[in-house]
């Protein structure tokens, strides 16, 4: 399939489409990105690859990390960590504190604010120093690189972040945290900051086409069936409250974040990255919805 | 593959599990069944079949039908069945008054009991005798067939259905009801209690692995995007809260009825039914759950 | 204390409020009434009254009656009712379904719509002709009297009772409606359909104001402690969602019905009917409020 | 009335009911009192006062206090405090987060724990040393005196807190707490940890039996109009989810806490303070509300 091809035309087609989102203005660090950033970067299993547009351009990929914790701390404490958090999807908004009452403390999934957070209190108990933990996991799957976490990013997130301080000790009154508030967060906010081009975001989730193996360093990140999990998750949870409008639209797992990237997987074929900063009323891209609808209806390679 | 023997070895090994789930007894007719009947049909694109188990033996299918009435429906009115019912995970229970109040009468999916009653509303609308329209549905997918209605399960259904009389008349006071309350649920119940073998269930979905074309007749059943959506749509919410649970160890689309059956897609792979009466918790077959999981454990075929 | 002054005094200065409030119009009967009817009528527990306005014009009193069905229902089976309805005040709108689906069919008060539903089927259990035993038991109160039921309110309420059909399904499948479906709404749709004057309002309340005993007929109409449990509830339930606002301003035990009137009862001082039909948000009498919270202000005869 | 006697009668009948009920253990000072301690304080408009059992024993007075810091701040800040905090009754536990989440972050009454939390912030704003204007505010109704904080109490409450955390993170992020939410926690953790016996409590509300005005040291510690509005609110919102259940059983306003003390209001009548450890399922007093109905039920001196 002429993939370069395809990807230009989606670029010319989302170009003519009235863009009706909005730029995240909660920090002013996404706030002042320009909104009509886009970019595009296809990875496939043959080993070959494909950017158009700004896909070599740094972005905070916000929320899409979740899953790259999430997959460092299944890798160090295996299918325990189900027993903290779920893996349904939430029907609400991503840090909604209703259902976590219902469920006493337990998040619904890793991709809700509360279950990130919960992973975060995992890898501070089995990392010495989390942080870095984290950037050597990224390292492990795409070789040698300089990804790493925009220090004015997190200390935004940290200064606004009172639903995830509620978030938190809310969970604490319920047993499900067992470390220090603060460190806890510490490395949450710093999850929520790091840094990556689409082309970098495509190659570290290229382990999750791969049955848990890096194409790149062919380094095992996670176990296959690990690998199957992690996807499953994504796309029952990957996108809020509009998880089944892109498993409809798209049939992909994939996962988004309020920074405008967006990430998705076909197991044996693909891992793509978007961004385009403007996000719809659920928080996810406007357009970077619009370019994986479009790509997968163009290839007719979605997984359903 | 060796799917004959396969499925031998998950029989064998299912037997060996203790079964703590519950037969269904709200319904007399539900409550008679003989709760060790266990049967598996697979349907392979190749054409191959491989039955094990009681896989001849019809019993009620129960929630599974709506994914068939909702192809109906789609294959009458198109998309525009979308503007009177949600594609999203309910994140409650398939009979929840709950998020009907607060979505103001749209339900969120069409396979908790809300939505598929809006899909009974919708083939009111659009076909001379719905029931009989559903029956030649089915047959226009699985060729000549005497598949038809329990009448006792549908007036038993009917007795018992004051929640269902709750539903309806909550969507009729937001305008999301067309027709007469009644001719709706006298539809709904009967949908509800349709009676087909493993082998019958696994063939009558069959168009969903094949891009929507039956491969026993050879109809176009639905577009080849319609069926990728119903695909998407069971995934996402085909077992009630126990919809990410299914993804997470089966890995593929499918959906479930308090009978005890279950179906599943793999698109371009196999069709496969299991029926087991005892339900776990969720109303979820108990082993037909632990059937699908080990299958694709096995294979490695799921589609993640 | 100089009432006829005060109640006059209060007619002029709610003269001058810009009422913002709409007349309920969900169906005919109360759309077509003239918004501007203002009418007050007050009974003291000397053997005084006054009447200011259009206080001998009869209205569709809606929800009031409720509480003289629940009075009724009281003086037939006695404290075993409280089995089947609660007493706390509800948190969300008269008609909704959440908080019945949590409490698993018992609702939390008689002043909501399920409340006085099952007020109704115990009525219907307990009388040969609940319809006509409502009326005798209003004339036990007020002495001859020709209050009756508006048939033509009573035939809309039932054309448009949609959601009121799903309250009595939904606590039907919890098993907390008895009789058959179709009679209990009968009796609820004349209940919503009675007509009184202020005047007349005032007088069928006021064995609240006594201790039970109607002060008109001197009938024991309920015990004392019946009486004093009838207010609390007023109290705490008789204004929806504003039963806390209404406390707040006014400080005495009410009840509103959307058909813009409210009755109020000082314990052994007085019982007061106000009619003003436009309401505010939360469905109570706009100008009917301002008319108790000044009356109660003048006079400072809040039981607070 | 021979209210000595009455009291004594009460104190009699109610030793012989079986107490179910539990003392609170969440902090050790609660789980290390006796919980078979009991005393009533009845204190009349006459200026007459009664004591029976260990009516003079301090204990913790819990959240009892919130009428005190409202009346405080309503003093402070007059009617503008209820753009931040509401009126009405919550239909939920003490420390839930879910309407607060509905609400955008405006607590439904000042007796949960978020509105109380509001209230501290008010305090923390208008005050230069609010935990001692708070003790001057007490000494101002009941003169000389040395309430004061148990500071292990106070302690104790912090070290187990994080629900409190939770709820003011989560209102910082609506922007409805204005200050540091440590020092706001700091004030609620002590507000909650004010010891006093039945006979000061019964002095310390007695300014809302007597028109806002203090019988002991004739001070006038809010308006008439005040007075009256926190005994609604107290009648509305006094009993968590059991306010309902007050009002209807004993007929008075009053609050409770989690210490077993309780202490009720009738207007222009008495001010009366119970204490027994033992809490029943929705956390008040077991005995406690028994004593208050079979009080008002002896003396017919409910509001209702």
């Amino acid at each position: 399939m002429d993939y370069l091809n395809i990807l230009n035309e989606i670029l010319r087609d989302v170009e003519s489409i009235q863009n009706t989102g909005e730029v995240a203005v909660y920090i002013p660090e996404l706030g002042n990105i320009d909104p009509n950033k886009l970019g595009i970067h296809l990875m496939t299993m043959e080993g070959e690859f494909f950017g158009v547009g700004q896909s070599n351009e740094r972005f905070s990929i916000q929320s899409i990390s979740k899953i790259l914790s999430l997959s460092l701390a299944l890798s160090l404490v295996g299918e325990s960590l189900w027993r903290r958090v779920g893996v349904e999807p939430s029907g609400s908004a991503f840090n909604s504190l209703v259902q976590l009452e219902y469920e006493q403390g337990i998040p619904r999934n890793p991709c809700i604010n509360a279950g990130a957070i919960v992973v975060c209190d995992i890898l501070v108990s089995e990392t010495e120093n989390p942080k870095q933990a984290l950037l050597d996991f990224i390292q492990s799957i795409v070789g040698n690189t300089d990804i790493g976490y925009n220090k004015k990013v997190a200390a935004s997130e940290a200064r606004t972040g009172y639903r995830n301080h509620a978030l938190v000790n809310f969970m604490k009154s319920f047993g499900n945290i067992h470390n220090d508030i603060d460190e806890v967060l510490d490395l949450y906010f710093h999850l929520c900051a790091i840094e990556m081009s689409c082309n970098e975001l495509a190659q570290s989730f290229s382990f999750l086409m791969n049955d848990g193996i890096s194409p790149v360093t062919h380094q095992q990140i996670v176990t296959l069936q690990q690998s199957k999990r992690i996807n499953s998750v994504m796309q029952m949870c990957g996108f809020y409250d509009e998880a089944g409008e892109f498993a409809f639209r798209t049939g992909l797992p994939g996962k988004s974040g309020v920074g405008g990237g967006i990430v998705a997987i076909h197991p044996n074929k693909f891992s793509i990255a978007v961004w385009s900063p403007r996000l719809n009323l659920k928080g996810n891209s406007f357009l970077g919805m619009k370019v994986l609808e479009s790509f997968t209806n163009k290839t007719k390679l979605s997984i359903f």
